[in-house]
Formats: C-alpha cells, sequence, structure tokens
C-alpha cells in the first residue's frame, strides 16, 4: 500500500501552533503503529497572500486536488482587516471548498462528559449532548450569482447575492445527510425557510421525495430555520441529524457549537463526492477560528485539530481503529484533568498547548 | 382630541383567545382612565383565507393603513399547512407588513426578574437581560427579486431568492437602530456577513458612514452572523441594540427570545416611517407564534400580546405612563405567582389565559 498523501495548511493565527501538535500524533503513529502518510505542507489565507499575493495559490490549489485529505487549521486575522475582498484570507476557504467540490460539511456538537459545566446552559440540557449538523458547502446564498455591488441611475449603490439550489445539489447533500443519518440514530431534521423562501420550498420538496424513494428507514422531520435556532437553545438533545442551506448552516453550527462551551474542542470535516474507487476528496478543519489575540502563546487548545485529524483517519483512511484511539486519549487526558486556558475550570491543571499535545502522544 | 384608531387583526391559534385579555385593559383604560380608543377588528392569515380565500384582504389591508396602529395575534396552522405558498397565511403577515412599509423590527429579549430560572441557560447568564433587536423588516432575502423555481432546459429544477439592499434602504433601518441605542445605552452592534456576502459589505459600509456622519456619539461595532449566534448563546448581555437584515434577524431574534426562556412574554413593535405629522405606521404582535396545539385550551399565556399592547401605547401613542403601568402591572402579577402554563414552576400558581388577563387588570 503506497502511504496516502496528507497535505497540511496551518493558515494563519494559533494555526500554525495547534498543527505542531498534530505533527507528534503523526510522528507516533509512524513509530509505534507503523503506519506512514506522505506529509507536505502549504500556504493558507493571510499568511499565503503574504507570499503570494493571494489567499490560495494555483499551485498549493493543485497540491490539495492531489492529496488524498487536506487538513487545514483556520484563516484569518486582523492584519488582513483591510485588504479588497476578492483577496482577504477568507477568500482561500470559500475557494478550495468550492474548487475541491467539498460540498458536505460535517459539524459535530459534542458535550464531552468531563466539560459538560463548561457550556453556558444549565448542564442537564447539554449533558451527553451529540447532533451532527450536515451543512451544504458550495452551493446556496455563499455562491449564487449575480452577486455583487452595483451604482444605480439615481447615485445609489445596491448590493446583492444569491440564494440558488438546483435539484441535483439538494439530493447530494441530502443523500450525505441521510446516509449520516442511517449510521446513527435514523433521525434527519432538514431546515429551511419553506413558509418564506421558494429555494427552501424546492430544498423540502427534494428532501421529501428523496426520504421516500430511497430512505424510508430514516424519520425525516422539517424546522423552519428560525424555530431551529430556538429549539437549540430550548433542547438540542432533540435532535440527531440535522442538514440545511450553506448560509444557514454556518450560523447554526455556530450555535450549536457554543452550546457545547467548548469550541476549542470541536472538529470539522468537508466532504466532496466520491469518485469511482470510492475515494472523496476531502479536508478537516477545527470549528474555531485562527484567534490571533492569542497566537504565538502556546496557550491555544490544540483537540479541535487533534480530533479533525481523527476525523481524517476515519472518514478520509478508514482508519477507525487510529480515530477512536485518538478519541480516547483526548477524553482521557480531560478526565485526568488537563486543561487550556479556554477549558479551564477550578480544581483542573492548565497547561500549554505543547504539554495538551504531548499528554494526548503520552496518553497514545 | 379625537380617538385613536386601532386595527385589531386576532389571526389563528391562539389569537383570538389572548387578544381578549388586551380587550379587558382597552375597557380598563376607558373606564378608569378616560382613555377612549376607535377599536375595530379584522382577519388575517388562514382564518382570512377561509372567509376571502386570501391571507390578507384589500378591505383589512385599506383598515390597517387607515389605522393609528395595529394589533396582531399569530398566522398559521396545520391546516393551512397545504396551501399554495401564494395563499399561505404566513403571505398575508408579509404582504401586510411590505404594504404598510413596516421596515424597523423591534424585538427586546428581556428576561423578567421573577423568571430568570425559565431559562435554559444558566441564571447568571441570562439574570437582567435587556437587550433589542432591530430587524429589517421589508427588505433583504425576503423580498428580493428574482425569486421563485424554474425548471431548466436539462430537467432539472432551480430555485432562487435574492438577497439585496440598496443604500436608502439600509441607512432608514440604521437610523432606527442608532435612535433606540441614545435611548439606550448607546451602544450599537451591526450584524453582517461582510466576510462572505458583498450585500452586506455594502451595509456595512454605510453603517459605518452613519455613525460617522450623525450618530457620533453612539459606539458602533460589527460581527459576522455566525459569530452573532455564539456570542448570544455565549454571552448575551454584551449587546444593548443589535441590528441586522431580516433573515439574519428573523434567526437571532428568536435565538434570543428562546435565552429568556419565556417565549410567552416577548412583545415586538413593526414601524414605518414617519410621515410629515411625526406620525408612523405600526403593528404590534407577539414573537411567539399561533400555537395551534393549544388553541382553544385557555392555557395560552396572554402576556406577550398585553405587553405588545404596551409597546403600542409607547410607540404610537405617546402614552409612556399607561405603557409602563402595564410593565409594572405584569411584573407584579408574576411576582405575585401567578404563571400560565408555559411559564408553569415549582411552588407557583398555574392559571388560564384569562385568569392572567384578569389578574393584569386588577393589579392596574
Ligand atoms: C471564515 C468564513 C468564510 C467561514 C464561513 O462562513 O464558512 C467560517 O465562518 C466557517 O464557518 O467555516
Ligand atoms: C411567520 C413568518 C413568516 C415570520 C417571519 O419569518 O418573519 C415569523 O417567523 C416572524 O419572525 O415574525
Amino acid at each position: 500500500m503506497t502511504a496516502k498523501k496528507l497535505l497540511i495548511l496551518p493558515g494563519d493565527g494559533i494555526g500554525q501552533e495547534v498543527m505542531v501538535q498534530v505533527r507528534r500524533i503523526i510522528d507516533w503513529m509512524a513509530k509505534k503503529r507503523n503506519i506512514h502518510f506522505e506529509v507536505s505542507e502549504g500556504l493558507i489565507g493571510g499568511s499565503a497572500y503574504d507570499v503570494h499575493g493571494t489567499p490560495l495559490a494555483d499551485e498549493t490549489l493543485a497540491d490539495a486536488m492531489a492529496a488524498d485529505a487536506v487538513l487545514l487549521g483556520a484563516v484569518g486575522g486582523p492584519k488582513w482587516d483591510d485588504l479588497p475582498f476578492e483577496v482577504k484570507p477568507e477568500r482561500g476557504l470559500l475557494k478550495i471548498r468550492k474548487e475541491m467540490g467539498l460540498f458536505a460539511n460535517l459539524r459535530p456538537a459534542v458535550v464531552f462528559d468531563a466539560l459538560a459545566d463548561a457550556s453556558t446552559l444549565k448542564t442537564e440540557v447539554v449533558s451527553g449532548l451529540d447532533i451532527m449538523i450536515v451543512r451544504e458547502l458550495t452551493g446556496g446564498l455563499y455562491f449564487g450569482q449575480p452577486r455583487g455591488i452595483e451604482t444605480l441611475p439615481n447615485g445609489e449603490r445596491k448590493g446583492v447575492n444569491t440564494l440558488t439550489y438546483t435539484t441535483s445539489e439538494i439530493v447530494r447533500i441530502g443523500r450525505a445527510a441521510f446516509d449520516l443519518a442511517r449510521k446513527r440514530n435514523k433521525r434527519l431534521c432538514s431546515v429551511d425557510k419553506a413558509n418564506v423562501l421558494e429555494c427552501t420550498v424546492l430544498w423540502r420538496e427534494e428532501m421529501i421525495k428523496l426520504q421516500q424513494t430511497e430512505y424510508p428507514d430514516i424519520e425525516l422531520s422539517h424546522m423552519y430555520v428560525d424555530n431551529a435556532a430556538m429549539q437549540l437553545v430550548r433542547n438540542p438533545k432533540q435532535f440527531d441529524v440535522m442538514v440545511t442551506e450553506n448560509m444557514f448552516g454556518d450560523i447554526l453550527s455556530d450555535c450549536a457549537a457554543m452550546l457545547t462551551g467548548s469550541l476549542g474542542m470541536l472538529p470539522s470535516a468537508s466532504l466532496g463526492a466520491a469518485d469511482a474507487n470510492g475515494n472523496r476528496k476531502a479536508l478537516y478543519e477545527p470549528v474555531h477560528g485562527s484567534a490571533p489575540d492569542i497566537q504565538g502563546k502556546d496557550i491555544a487548545n490544540p483537540l479541535a485539530t487533534i480530533l479533525s485529524f481523527a476525523m481524517c483517519l476515519k472518514y478520509s483512511f478508514n482508519m477507525d481503529h487510529e480515530a477512536e484511539m485518538i478519541e480516547t486519549a483526548v477524553k482521557n487526558v480531560l478526565k485526568g484533568g488537563l486543561r487550556t486556558a479556554d477549558i479551564m475550570a477550578p480544581g483542573k491543571a492548565k497547561v500549554s498547548t505543547s504539554v495538551m499535545g504531548e499528554s494526548i502522544v503520552r496518553e497514545l
């Protein structure tokens, strides 16, 4: 078996330092389990702009397309806030998602037993929470045409973005979500605003058809996006898998992430379509941002990125066993009382980014 | 002084029964304070469809345009779920907002001291919460053209909605929000997605200009909508006034409402532009929906609608004193331990819709 190609894109802010901790795990896998990856590294976001004048250089994109999986840190920071829209760090992220065809963004919102108190919600409301939000990632309001700002004849300016989906885009994200629900508790909640937006009327119709024709074993429900935001706060445990439009998914998944109280713990996966050999392009990244305010201080929480790597092992490399080993190591280290600053609590031991990384390897 | 014209539109579900409680207060004002309104009543939503075949008849709209203020219950219910998109109950609500030009939707999220425990959030996170979300209500993704579902040459279907704002639409909602912030704690947070959506790049630019030219005394901050959803859960008390696009406002205001744990308590106001005499068209409605499941059981919470009437007295009729009397009566009745089912807690006295209404009048 040839070694799998893994492209690491640390990005900006704390991206670099959390990725160093993943490298430790990769080294451990080589030494202790004789599993070898062909690892290369590249630039994305502001750090790519500083070198190439663009947040995603063509070579980097080519490397990403050739890789078996991409592991990304985070992009953005005040240094690049005043750049023109087209070369802002975020454009690099949006471009790599779009060009790689990563239409299915999987965002688990999981509460770790050891961290249930970290939530601003009452412990009984969130303890044991385990939901999966499937966000459409290459369509919807983020990518629809026409878009832009124009000046009208009367001198006023007008801004436009377009929310649009075709049947096949909806069916493809729908299948990804139904498949996931099948592996979990067989309940899928599709979130739309079908009482107001025609685009999501189509979304709902296609989800219903899909359930009837291909997933009769999955219980499908529908919820308006405003109600979904409420229900996440009121009783998040009512959900198993949720599927929704790109912009809605951006908002709801961040809301769900914050319910757990420990954003620094949450990984995500972005997957493309399977090719003839069953391989899919994939990118893994923590849900948290680049946190430029704590960059270089060795206090960032590396666990979301480490867990993103575990997702990578599971979804891209079929290494369920190793993925679970990492997840268990994370749980045990938390149980042992180690905490980075963001999840620190009375009576626990505060550790640095690197000590947390080392501790995970030691636990492994 | 001629009597102010008040149009009452109970709508569907529990709308009718909660409005009966407002009538008690109107009667009390006539008897005890010699304040008389010219009250008329009309149909909207499903109940209008049942009679007129449309969720908002032209006569009703004409009555609304002629009124000094409109008080609305709620619309919708399973009975009308299968109606065509164009005559669904919600279209009546959207039409009356649009035709009356009610571009500024004010949604307070307030935690009543007596109810701080009702939230799913930890009491210290929400106690004393008092934020105001200003949602743009007649533009944005809800109303942009083109919209609809078309069939493509290849047989696929495609759904489209358009997010669009012009400079003047942004400035007008901006002023409404800045004015409110000036009367409160002088802090305005404008919520957008300017790192992705050009339409909201324009939004942000116009908000910045407005602050610089007309509101230098107000502190303006900006937040991406995904982060805003997180921050509402993490630390809602950081906010004073928030202003945002129609769809974002729909989601965030419902999220904020649920933070309070007592949706049945929250009123809202939708205001138009001031005319030459300083009068503005206005509609007041509770934030909660029509709750068809509890319709007719005399258990719905009438307080959100009663507080909407108080907002009406304040914003449309300059009766600040009477508005405060009602607000104080609500607080006192809660302090006295009376609760409708939705906000019931151990050790309190559960009362019906009508007993709650009577108790408010008695307290007045
Ligand atoms: C950085 C930004 C463009 C991005 C998004 O909006 O998709 C981020 O918020 C996310 O959710 O991954
Ligand atoms: C009923 C629906 C059309 C409406 C909206 O989306 O505006 C409601 O959710 C609201 O927030 O008032």
